[in-house]
Protein backbone atom coordinates (compact mmCIF):
# COMPACT_ATOMS: atom_id res chain seq x y z
CA UNK A 1 0.00 0.00 0.00
CA UNK A 2 1.30 3.44 -0.70
CA UNK A 3 0.05 5.82 1.30
CA UNK A 4 0.06 10.01 0.85
CA UNK A 5 -1.08 13.21 2.23
CA UNK A 6 -2.30 15.88 -0.64
CA UNK A 7 -3.34 19.64 -0.41
CA UNK A 8 -2.13 22.72 0.55
CA UNK A 9 0.87 22.70 3.20
CA UNK A 10 -1.11 22.57 6.90
CA UNK A 11 -4.70 20.86 5.62
CA UNK A 12 -3.09 18.10 3.76
CA UNK A 13 -6.03 15.23 3.61
CA UNK A 14 -5.14 11.44 3.31
CA UNK A 15 -5.29 9.49 0.60
CA UNK A 16 -3.67 6.30 -0.92
CA UNK A 17 -2.32 5.50 -4.55
CA UNK A 18 -4.18 2.47 -5.89
CA UNK A 19 -2.83 -0.47 -8.00
CA UNK A 20 -3.39 1.46 -11.54
CA UNK A 21 -2.02 4.37 -10.20
CA UNK A 22 -4.90 6.34 -9.10
CA UNK A 23 -5.05 8.56 -6.49
CA UNK A 24 -8.19 8.09 -4.23
CA UNK A 25 -9.08 9.87 -0.51
CA UNK A 26 -9.10 8.07 3.00
CA UNK A 27 -10.31 10.88 4.36
CA UNK A 28 -13.91 8.97 5.16
CA UNK A 29 -11.58 6.31 6.65
CA UNK A 30 -9.14 8.14 8.83
CA UNK A 31 -8.74 11.85 9.82
CA UNK A 32 -4.81 12.46 8.98
CA UNK A 33 -1.43 10.37 8.35
CA UNK A 34 0.09 10.80 11.84
CA UNK A 35 1.43 9.50 15.00
CA UNK A 36 -2.30 8.79 16.28
CA UNK A 37 -3.11 6.65 13.11
CA UNK A 38 -0.11 5.20 11.14
CA UNK A 39 0.03 2.05 12.94
CA UNK A 40 -4.23 0.95 12.48
CA UNK A 41 -3.89 2.82 9.00
CA UNK A 42 -3.39 -0.91 6.66
CA UNK A 43 -5.84 -2.59 9.18
CA UNK A 44 -8.14 -0.20 8.17
CA UNK A 45 -7.64 -0.39 4.36
CA UNK A 46 -6.93 -3.71 4.14
CA UNK A 47 -10.89 -4.98 3.85
CA UNK A 48 -11.65 -2.05 2.03
CA UNK A 49 -12.65 -1.84 -1.70
CA UNK A 50 -9.89 0.22 -2.58
CA UNK A 51 -12.65 0.90 -5.92
CA UNK A 52 -14.83 2.56 -3.82
CA UNK A 53 -12.98 5.47 -2.60
CA UNK A 54 -13.50 8.62 -3.78
CA UNK A 55 -10.77 9.74 -6.40
CA UNK A 56 -9.01 12.63 -6.54
CA UNK A 57 -9.05 14.77 -9.38
CA UNK A 58 -5.99 16.74 -11.00
CA UNK A 59 -2.72 16.90 -9.30
CA UNK A 60 -2.90 18.08 -6.20
CA UNK A 61 0.34 19.28 -4.04
CA UNK A 62 1.56 16.28 -1.95
CA UNK A 63 2.68 16.98 2.03
CA UNK A 64 5.00 15.06 3.70
CA UNK A 65 3.94 11.48 3.97
CA UNK A 66 3.59 11.64 7.29
CA UNK A 67 2.05 14.72 9.70
CA UNK A 68 3.39 15.80 12.83
CA UNK A 69 6.23 12.99 13.32
CA UNK A 70 7.17 13.27 17.54
CA UNK A 71 10.99 12.95 16.12
CA UNK A 72 13.31 12.45 12.72
CA UNK A 73 16.38 11.01 14.06
CA UNK A 74 19.07 10.59 10.94
CA UNK A 75 21.75 8.32 10.87
CA UNK A 76 25.24 9.75 9.46
CA UNK A 77 28.13 7.93 7.46
CA UNK A 78 26.12 5.00 6.99
CA UNK A 79 27.23 4.06 3.66
CA UNK A 80 31.07 3.33 3.63
CA UNK A 81 31.88 4.68 0.21
CA UNK A 82 29.95 8.41 1.70
CA UNK A 83 31.94 8.15 4.54
CA UNK A 84 35.18 7.95 2.44
CA UNK A 85 34.31 10.95 -0.15
CA UNK A 86 33.29 13.52 3.21
CA UNK A 87 36.64 12.17 4.71
CA UNK A 88 35.32 10.68 7.93
CA UNK A 89 35.40 7.19 9.19
CA UNK A 90 33.01 4.64 9.10
CA UNK A 91 31.90 4.13 12.85
CA UNK A 92 31.98 1.95 14.96
CA UNK A 93 28.61 2.09 16.18
CA UNK A 94 25.87 4.66 14.24
CA UNK A 95 26.22 7.93 14.06
CA UNK A 96 22.65 9.49 15.44
CA UNK A 97 21.80 13.43 15.26
CA UNK A 98 18.80 15.12 15.16
CA UNK A 99 16.59 17.14 12.34
CA UNK A 100 14.22 19.64 13.59
CA UNK A 101 10.64 18.59 12.98
CA UNK A 102 9.67 21.71 11.00
CA UNK A 103 12.03 20.88 8.95
CA UNK A 104 9.79 18.77 7.19
CA UNK A 105 8.27 19.30 4.44
CA UNK A 106 6.17 18.17 1.09
CA UNK A 107 8.59 15.73 -1.63
CA UNK A 108 7.91 18.58 -4.25
CA UNK A 109 8.31 21.78 -2.24
CA UNK A 110 10.84 24.41 -2.50
CA UNK A 111 13.79 23.53 -0.75
CA UNK A 112 14.75 27.23 1.00
CA UNK A 113 18.45 28.62 1.27
CA UNK A 114 18.45 30.30 4.56
CA UNK A 115 19.77 33.65 4.57
CA UNK A 116 23.66 33.64 5.04
CA UNK A 117 23.89 29.90 3.25
CA UNK A 118 27.15 29.19 1.16
CA UNK A 119 27.12 25.22 1.35
CA UNK A 120 23.61 23.94 0.42
CA UNK A 121 23.74 20.21 -0.19
CA UNK A 122 21.86 17.36 -0.69
CA UNK A 123 21.45 13.41 0.22
CA UNK A 124 19.04 10.94 -0.50
CA UNK A 125 18.19 8.20 2.19
CA UNK A 126 15.55 5.55 2.78
CA UNK A 127 13.44 6.74 5.71
CA UNK A 128 11.77 4.51 8.06
CA UNK A 129 8.48 5.60 9.92
CA UNK A 130 7.71 3.37 12.68
CA UNK A 131 4.44 1.96 13.16
CA UNK A 132 4.38 0.82 17.26
CA UNK A 133 6.06 2.40 20.68
CA UNK A 134 9.82 0.33 20.76
CA UNK A 135 11.82 -0.08 24.04
CA UNK A 136 14.77 -2.11 23.68
CA UNK A 137 13.59 -3.78 20.53
CA UNK A 138 15.33 -6.94 19.54
CA UNK A 139 17.06 -6.97 16.05
CA UNK A 140 15.40 -10.02 14.88
CA UNK A 141 11.60 -7.89 16.08
CA UNK A 142 12.58 -4.88 15.08
CA UNK A 143 11.08 -5.23 11.29
CA UNK A 144 7.67 -5.36 12.75
CA UNK A 145 7.98 -2.24 13.91
CA UNK A 146 7.91 -0.45 10.83
CA UNK A 147 4.84 1.31 9.38
CA UNK A 148 6.83 2.14 6.27
CA UNK A 149 9.76 3.04 3.97
CA UNK A 150 9.62 6.81 2.04
CA UNK A 151 12.29 8.93 0.30
CA UNK A 152 13.59 11.38 2.41
CA UNK A 153 16.04 14.06 0.93
CA UNK A 154 18.33 15.11 3.88
CA UNK A 155 19.07 18.94 2.77
CA UNK A 156 22.00 19.82 4.74
CA UNK A 157 24.04 23.24 5.36
CA UNK A 158 27.43 21.83 5.43
CA UNK A 159 29.36 25.25 6.45
CA UNK A 160 26.27 25.28 9.18
CA UNK A 161 26.43 21.75 10.02
CA UNK A 162 30.62 22.09 10.18
CA UNK A 163 31.59 25.69 10.90
CA UNK A 164 29.41 26.95 13.41
CA UNK A 165 30.47 24.71 17.05
CA UNK A 166 28.07 22.10 18.40
CA UNK A 167 26.53 19.26 16.73
CA UNK A 168 24.98 19.25 13.05
CA UNK A 169 21.89 20.01 14.01
CA UNK A 170 22.41 23.96 12.81
CA UNK A 171 23.15 22.52 9.15
CA UNK A 172 20.60 19.88 9.53
CA UNK A 173 17.09 21.43 10.72
CA UNK A 174 16.14 24.66 8.79
CA UNK A 175 12.49 25.03 7.30
CA UNK A 176 12.17 23.08 4.37
CA UNK A 177 15.08 21.04 5.01
CA UNK A 178 13.39 17.35 5.35
CA UNK A 179 11.42 16.49 2.17
CA UNK A 180 9.91 13.42 3.13
CA UNK A 181 7.90 11.02 0.90
CA UNK A 182 5.53 10.90 -1.95
CA UNK A 183 4.59 7.95 -0.41
CA UNK A 184 4.68 5.93 2.67
CA UNK A 185 5.20 2.74 1.80
CA UNK A 186 4.34 -0.46 3.40
CA UNK A 187 6.74 -2.83 4.54
CA UNK A 188 5.09 -6.07 2.64
CA UNK A 189 5.56 -3.94 -1.00
CA UNK A 190 9.31 -3.74 0.13
CA UNK A 191 11.19 -7.30 -0.15
CA UNK A 192 14.05 -7.08 1.34
CA UNK A 193 15.33 -2.78 1.87
CA UNK A 194 18.69 -3.84 1.92
CA UNK A 195 18.73 -4.16 -2.15
CA UNK A 196 17.11 -0.47 -3.08
CA UNK A 197 18.73 1.26 -5.83
CA UNK A 198 18.54 5.43 -5.31
CA UNK A 199 19.41 8.24 -6.75
CA UNK A 200 19.56 11.67 -7.14
CA UNK A 201 20.19 14.66 -9.77
CA UNK A 202 21.08 18.32 -9.75
CA UNK A 203 20.18 20.31 -12.84
CA UNK A 204 19.67 16.88 -14.69
CA UNK A 205 23.14 15.54 -13.31
CA UNK A 206 23.49 12.28 -11.89
CA UNK A 207 25.63 12.51 -8.33
CA UNK A 208 24.39 9.83 -6.76
CA UNK A 209 23.97 6.42 -7.70
CA UNK A 210 23.62 4.52 -5.06
CA UNK A 211 21.94 1.21 -3.53
CA UNK A 212 21.08 0.08 0.23
CA UNK A 213 23.16 -2.66 -0.54
CA UNK A 214 26.28 -0.58 0.88
CA UNK A 215 24.34 0.62 3.63
CA UNK A 216 26.83 -0.63 7.13
CA UNK A 217 23.73 -0.52 9.71
CA UNK A 218 20.30 -1.80 8.38
CA UNK A 219 16.73 -0.99 9.33
CA UNK A 220 16.22 -4.06 11.70
CA UNK A 221 19.77 -3.36 13.37
CA UNK A 222 19.36 0.55 13.53
CA UNK A 223 15.78 0.26 15.35
CA UNK A 224 16.76 -2.35 17.76
CA UNK A 225 19.70 0.28 18.74
CA UNK A 226 18.24 3.64 18.78
CA UNK A 227 15.77 1.68 21.22
CA UNK A 228 18.25 0.90 23.52
CA UNK A 229 18.71 5.50 23.89
CA UNK A 230 15.24 5.95 23.62
CA UNK A 231 11.60 5.23 23.19
CA UNK A 232 10.48 5.21 19.18
CA UNK A 233 7.37 6.18 18.77
CA UNK A 234 4.48 5.37 16.41
CA UNK A 235 5.12 7.88 13.66
CA UNK A 236 8.84 8.76 14.74
CA UNK A 237 10.87 9.19 11.37
CA UNK A 238 14.14 7.30 10.82
CA UNK A 239 16.41 8.61 7.73
CA UNK A 240 18.93 6.20 7.56
CA UNK A 241 21.80 7.69 5.89
CA UNK A 242 22.91 8.45 1.90
CA UNK A 243 25.30 6.98 -0.23
CA UNK A 244 27.91 8.73 -1.90
CA UNK A 245 27.56 11.93 -4.44
CA UNK A 246 27.10 14.72 -2.13
CA UNK A 247 27.71 18.49 -2.97
CA UNK A 248 30.51 18.15 -0.37
CA UNK A 249 32.53 14.86 -1.75
CA UNK A 250 32.65 16.55 -5.11
CA UNK A 251 36.03 17.63 -6.22
CA UNK A 252 35.76 20.68 -6.23
CA UNK A 253 32.71 20.99 -4.19
CA UNK A 254 29.54 21.60 -5.64
CA UNK A 255 26.58 23.41 -3.68
CA UNK A 256 23.04 24.09 -4.77
CA UNK A 257 22.02 27.65 -5.33
CA UNK A 258 18.98 29.82 -5.96
CA UNK A 259 17.04 27.82 -9.16
CA UNK A 260 18.81 24.55 -9.30
CA UNK A 261 16.71 21.63 -9.67
CA UNK A 262 16.89 18.73 -7.12
CA UNK A 263 15.62 15.33 -8.33
CA UNK A 264 15.82 11.84 -6.30
CA UNK A 265 14.07 8.34 -6.24
CA UNK A 266 14.22 5.16 -4.71
CA UNK A 267 13.03 2.24 -5.85
CA UNK A 268 9.48 1.65 -5.33
CA UNK A 269 8.99 4.45 -3.29
CA UNK A 270 9.17 7.23 -5.62
CA UNK A 271 10.36 9.89 -6.58
CA UNK A 272 10.62 14.11 -5.41
CA UNK A 273 11.54 16.79 -7.29
CA UNK A 274 12.45 20.41 -5.73
CA UNK A 275 13.21 23.51 -7.02
CA UNK A 276 15.93 25.52 -4.34
CA UNK A 277 15.07 29.13 -3.90
CA UNK A 278 16.79 31.77 -1.59
CA UNK A 279 14.83 32.82 1.57
CA UNK A 280 15.08 36.50 0.59
CA UNK A 281 13.52 35.23 -3.04
CA UNK A 282 10.79 33.31 -2.18
CA UNK B 1 0.01 33.43 35.58
CA UNK B 2 0.95 29.76 36.24
CA UNK B 3 -0.35 27.00 34.12
CA UNK B 4 0.40 23.54 34.44
CA UNK B 5 -1.26 19.98 33.48
CA UNK B 6 -2.45 17.55 36.18
CA UNK B 7 -3.25 13.89 35.50
CA UNK B 8 -2.31 10.61 34.91
CA UNK B 9 0.57 10.63 31.75
CA UNK B 10 -1.21 10.74 28.72
CA UNK B 11 -4.19 12.23 30.15
CA UNK B 12 -3.59 15.38 31.85
CA UNK B 13 -5.73 18.22 31.70
CA UNK B 14 -5.16 21.81 31.90
CA UNK B 15 -5.26 23.97 34.99
CA UNK B 16 -3.43 27.09 36.82
CA UNK B 17 -2.64 28.07 40.27
CA UNK B 18 -4.22 31.04 41.39
CA UNK B 19 -2.56 33.86 43.23
CA UNK B 20 -3.73 31.87 46.81
CA UNK B 21 -2.00 28.72 45.42
CA UNK B 22 -5.11 27.19 44.82
CA UNK B 23 -4.78 24.71 42.00
CA UNK B 24 -7.92 25.42 39.07
CA UNK B 25 -9.35 23.25 36.15
CA UNK B 26 -9.24 25.17 33.03
CA UNK B 27 -10.46 22.29 30.84
CA UNK B 28 -13.80 24.07 30.45
CA UNK B 29 -11.73 26.67 28.62
CA UNK B 30 -9.21 24.87 26.92
CA UNK B 31 -8.32 21.50 25.51
CA UNK B 32 -4.62 21.47 26.71
CA UNK B 33 -2.03 23.25 27.13
CA UNK B 34 -0.37 22.19 23.77
CA UNK B 35 1.76 23.88 20.41
CA UNK B 36 -1.86 24.81 19.31
CA UNK B 37 -3.54 26.61 22.41
CA UNK B 38 -0.23 28.49 23.81
CA UNK B 39 -0.17 31.42 22.04
CA UNK B 40 -4.02 32.27 23.51
CA UNK B 41 -4.06 31.00 26.67
CA UNK B 42 -3.17 34.40 28.39
CA UNK B 43 -5.89 35.95 26.41
CA UNK B 44 -8.35 33.08 27.18
CA UNK B 45 -7.80 33.38 30.80
CA UNK B 46 -7.25 37.26 31.57
CA UNK B 47 -10.85 37.92 31.06
CA UNK B 48 -11.82 35.13 33.71
CA UNK B 49 -12.74 35.37 37.42
CA UNK B 50 -10.37 33.20 38.20
CA UNK B 51 -12.35 32.35 41.10
CA UNK B 52 -14.92 31.45 39.41
CA UNK B 53 -13.24 27.81 37.89
CA UNK B 54 -13.54 24.53 39.40
CA UNK B 55 -10.83 23.77 42.15
CA UNK B 56 -8.85 20.77 42.05
CA UNK B 57 -9.00 18.35 45.06
CA UNK B 58 -6.17 16.93 46.40
CA UNK B 59 -2.05 16.53 44.88
CA UNK B 60 -2.57 15.06 41.34
CA UNK B 61 0.36 14.12 39.21
CA UNK B 62 1.57 16.95 37.34
CA UNK B 63 2.61 16.08 33.31
CA UNK B 64 4.93 18.45 32.02
CA UNK B 65 3.68 21.97 31.97
CA UNK B 66 3.40 21.61 27.85
CA UNK B 67 2.19 19.11 25.51
CA UNK B 68 4.06 17.44 23.06
CA UNK B 69 6.07 20.34 22.03
CA UNK B 70 7.69 19.83 17.92
CA UNK B 71 11.46 20.39 19.36
CA UNK B 72 13.27 20.22 22.32
CA UNK B 73 15.98 22.53 21.60
CA UNK B 74 18.97 22.79 24.07
CA UNK B 75 21.99 24.91 24.57
CA UNK B 76 25.37 23.55 25.68
CA UNK B 77 27.90 25.01 27.52
CA UNK B 78 26.19 28.22 28.48
CA UNK B 79 27.28 29.02 31.60
CA UNK B 80 31.02 29.91 31.48
CA UNK B 81 31.72 28.00 34.87
CA UNK B 82 29.84 24.82 33.77
CA UNK B 83 31.85 24.97 30.37
CA UNK B 84 35.13 25.22 33.07
CA UNK B 85 34.20 22.29 35.20
CA UNK B 86 33.55 20.23 32.25
CA UNK B 87 36.89 21.00 30.97
CA UNK B 88 35.58 22.97 27.67
CA UNK B 89 36.00 26.65 27.17
CA UNK B 90 32.30 28.69 26.60
CA UNK B 91 32.15 28.64 22.51
CA UNK B 92 32.00 31.63 20.32
CA UNK B 93 28.74 30.80 19.41
CA UNK B 94 25.71 29.00 21.03
CA UNK B 95 26.17 25.20 21.15
CA UNK B 96 22.90 23.40 20.21
CA UNK B 97 21.58 20.05 20.82
CA UNK B 98 17.90 18.12 20.67
CA UNK B 99 16.68 16.31 23.21
CA UNK B 100 14.23 13.21 22.15
CA UNK B 101 10.80 15.05 22.29
CA UNK B 102 9.77 11.29 24.25
CA UNK B 103 12.10 12.34 27.10
CA UNK B 104 9.69 14.74 27.94
CA UNK B 105 8.24 14.00 31.34
CA UNK B 106 6.39 15.49 34.23
CA UNK B 107 8.50 17.41 37.00
CA UNK B 108 7.67 14.91 39.87
CA UNK B 109 8.16 11.44 37.79
CA UNK B 110 10.59 8.58 38.20
CA UNK B 111 13.79 9.57 36.54
CA UNK B 112 14.40 6.12 34.74
CA UNK B 113 17.85 4.69 34.56
CA UNK B 114 18.16 2.97 31.17
CA UNK B 115 19.94 -0.36 30.82
CA UNK B 116 23.86 -0.06 30.56
CA UNK B 117 23.99 3.27 31.80
CA UNK B 118 26.82 3.90 34.07
CA UNK B 119 27.36 8.05 34.47
CA UNK B 120 23.72 9.47 34.99
CA UNK B 121 24.05 12.96 35.75
CA UNK B 122 21.72 16.27 36.36
CA UNK B 123 21.13 19.67 35.14
CA UNK B 124 18.89 21.92 36.64
CA UNK B 125 18.05 24.70 33.34
CA UNK B 126 16.09 27.95 32.58
CA UNK B 127 13.27 26.73 30.17
CA UNK B 128 11.61 28.57 27.39
CA UNK B 129 8.77 27.45 25.77
CA UNK B 130 7.99 28.78 22.42
CA UNK B 131 4.89 31.43 21.82
CA UNK B 132 4.49 32.70 18.19
CA UNK B 133 6.17 31.14 15.14
CA UNK B 134 9.78 32.74 14.97
CA UNK B 135 11.97 33.08 11.47
CA UNK B 136 14.81 35.61 11.53
CA UNK B 137 13.71 37.48 14.69
CA UNK B 138 15.96 40.67 16.06
CA UNK B 139 17.23 40.23 19.33
CA UNK B 140 15.53 43.03 20.65
CA UNK B 141 11.88 41.87 19.66
CA UNK B 142 12.89 37.83 20.84
CA UNK B 143 11.26 38.01 24.21
CA UNK B 144 7.59 38.64 22.75
CA UNK B 145 7.93 35.17 21.29
CA UNK B 146 8.23 33.33 24.75
CA UNK B 147 4.99 32.03 26.15
CA UNK B 148 6.47 31.27 28.93
CA UNK B 149 9.44 29.93 31.59
CA UNK B 150 9.47 26.91 33.50
CA UNK B 151 11.77 24.65 35.36
CA UNK B 152 13.64 21.53 33.60
CA UNK B 153 16.17 18.73 34.29
CA UNK B 154 18.18 18.30 31.54
CA UNK B 155 18.93 14.64 32.45
CA UNK B 156 22.03 13.61 30.86
CA UNK B 157 23.66 9.97 30.66
CA UNK B 158 27.68 11.03 30.09
CA UNK B 159 28.93 8.06 28.61
CA UNK B 160 26.29 7.45 26.21
CA UNK B 161 26.48 11.16 25.20
CA UNK B 162 30.51 11.11 25.40
CA UNK B 163 32.13 7.59 24.85
CA UNK B 164 29.47 6.46 22.00
CA UNK B 165 30.44 8.44 18.84
CA UNK B 166 28.27 10.74 17.12
CA UNK B 167 26.49 13.85 18.66
CA UNK B 168 25.40 14.17 22.44
CA UNK B 169 21.76 12.91 21.54
CA UNK B 170 22.20 9.31 22.33
CA UNK B 171 22.85 10.53 26.51
CA UNK B 172 20.07 13.71 26.05
CA UNK B 173 16.90 11.71 25.34
CA UNK B 174 16.51 8.73 26.90
CA UNK B 175 12.88 8.14 28.21
CA UNK B 176 12.43 10.52 31.54
CA UNK B 177 15.36 12.80 30.31
CA UNK B 178 13.25 16.10 30.60
CA UNK B 179 11.18 16.47 33.47
CA UNK B 180 9.93 20.21 32.71
CA UNK B 181 7.24 22.02 34.74
CA UNK B 182 5.49 21.97 37.25
CA UNK B 183 4.24 25.53 35.65
CA UNK B 184 4.96 27.17 32.70
CA UNK B 185 5.20 30.82 34.26
CA UNK B 186 3.91 33.70 32.15
CA UNK B 187 6.79 36.31 31.27
CA UNK B 188 4.78 39.24 33.41
CA UNK B 189 5.54 36.79 36.25
CA UNK B 190 9.73 37.31 35.85
CA UNK B 191 10.89 40.63 36.26
CA UNK B 192 14.58 39.76 34.61
CA UNK B 193 14.89 36.38 33.43
CA UNK B 194 18.92 36.79 33.95
CA UNK B 195 18.65 37.27 37.33
CA UNK B 196 16.98 34.09 38.83
CA UNK B 197 18.48 31.91 41.05
CA UNK B 198 18.19 28.01 40.79
CA UNK B 199 19.62 25.29 42.93
CA UNK B 200 19.87 21.41 42.59
CA UNK B 201 20.19 18.52 45.51
CA UNK B 202 20.98 14.91 45.09
CA UNK B 203 19.89 13.05 48.53
CA UNK B 204 19.69 16.54 50.25
CA UNK B 205 23.14 17.71 48.99
CA UNK B 206 23.38 20.59 47.08
CA UNK B 207 25.29 20.09 44.75
CA UNK B 208 24.29 23.27 42.24
CA UNK B 209 23.72 26.77 43.41
CA UNK B 210 23.69 29.08 40.71
CA UNK B 211 22.10 31.90 38.99
CA UNK B 212 21.05 32.31 35.41
CA UNK B 213 23.20 35.45 36.37
CA UNK B 214 26.16 33.94 34.78
CA UNK B 215 24.64 32.37 31.60
CA UNK B 216 26.35 33.59 29.06
CA UNK B 217 23.94 33.60 25.75
CA UNK B 218 20.42 35.00 27.38
CA UNK B 219 17.07 34.06 26.20
CA UNK B 220 16.39 37.40 23.98
CA UNK B 221 20.06 36.49 22.26
CA UNK B 222 19.21 32.41 21.91
CA UNK B 223 15.81 33.00 20.55
CA UNK B 224 16.87 35.58 17.83
CA UNK B 225 20.15 33.02 16.58
CA UNK B 226 18.19 30.18 16.53
CA UNK B 227 15.48 31.42 14.51
CA UNK B 228 18.46 31.90 12.00
CA UNK B 229 18.88 28.41 11.82
CA UNK B 230 15.57 26.76 11.95
CA UNK B 231 11.68 28.08 12.38
CA UNK B 232 10.78 28.27 16.03
CA UNK B 233 7.03 27.00 16.59
CA UNK B 234 5.07 27.13 18.95
CA UNK B 235 4.80 25.38 21.84
CA UNK B 236 8.41 24.64 21.13
CA UNK B 237 10.95 24.11 24.14
CA UNK B 238 14.53 25.34 24.81
CA UNK B 239 16.13 24.73 27.78
CA UNK B 240 18.98 27.00 28.30
CA UNK B 241 21.59 25.26 30.22
CA UNK B 242 23.47 24.57 32.92
CA UNK B 243 25.48 26.41 36.12
CA UNK B 244 27.99 24.44 37.42
CA UNK B 245 27.87 21.60 40.04
CA UNK B 246 26.85 18.65 37.61
CA UNK B 247 27.88 15.31 39.04
CA UNK B 248 30.64 15.07 35.90
CA UNK B 249 31.89 17.73 37.58
CA UNK B 250 32.42 16.39 40.85
CA UNK B 251 36.32 15.40 41.70
CA UNK B 252 35.69 12.55 41.76
CA UNK B 253 32.75 12.47 39.89
CA UNK B 254 29.36 11.52 41.35
CA UNK B 255 26.59 9.96 39.18
CA UNK B 256 23.21 8.60 40.12
CA UNK B 257 21.63 5.47 41.18
CA UNK B 258 18.54 3.65 41.35
CA UNK B 259 16.64 5.41 44.71
CA UNK B 260 18.75 8.40 44.68
CA UNK B 261 16.50 12.02 45.23
CA UNK B 262 17.12 14.80 43.05
CA UNK B 263 15.30 17.78 43.74
CA UNK B 264 15.79 20.82 42.20
CA UNK B 265 13.89 24.66 41.45
CA UNK B 266 14.10 27.98 40.05
CA UNK B 267 13.05 31.14 41.38
CA UNK B 268 9.73 32.09 40.45
CA UNK B 269 9.35 28.91 38.34
CA UNK B 270 8.82 26.45 41.14
CA UNK B 271 10.40 23.25 42.66
CA UNK B 272 10.60 19.23 40.69
CA UNK B 273 11.24 15.79 42.83
CA UNK B 274 12.43 12.87 41.20
CA UNK B 275 13.08 9.25 42.41
CA UNK B 276 15.67 7.91 40.23
CA UNK B 277 14.76 4.18 39.42
CA UNK B 278 16.69 1.65 37.24
CA UNK B 279 14.61 0.20 34.00
CA UNK B 280 14.47 -3.26 35.06
CA UNK B 281 13.13 -2.00 38.45
CA UNK B 282 10.39 0.07 37.68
Amino acid sequence: MKFLRYGEKGSEKPGLVDTDGTLRDLSGIINDIAPETVASLPDKVKSLDLATLPTVDGKPRLGPCIARPGKFICIGLNYADHAAETGAEVPPEPVIFMKATSALTGPFDTVIKPRGSTKLDWEVELGIVIGKESRYVEEKDALSHIAGYCVINDVSERAFQLERHGTWDKGKGCDSFGPTGPWLVTPDEIEDPLTLSMWLTVNGHKYQDGSTRTMVYGPAFLISYLSRFMSLQPGDIISTGTPPGVGMGQKPPVYLNDGDVIELGIEGLGQQKQTVRDYDNL
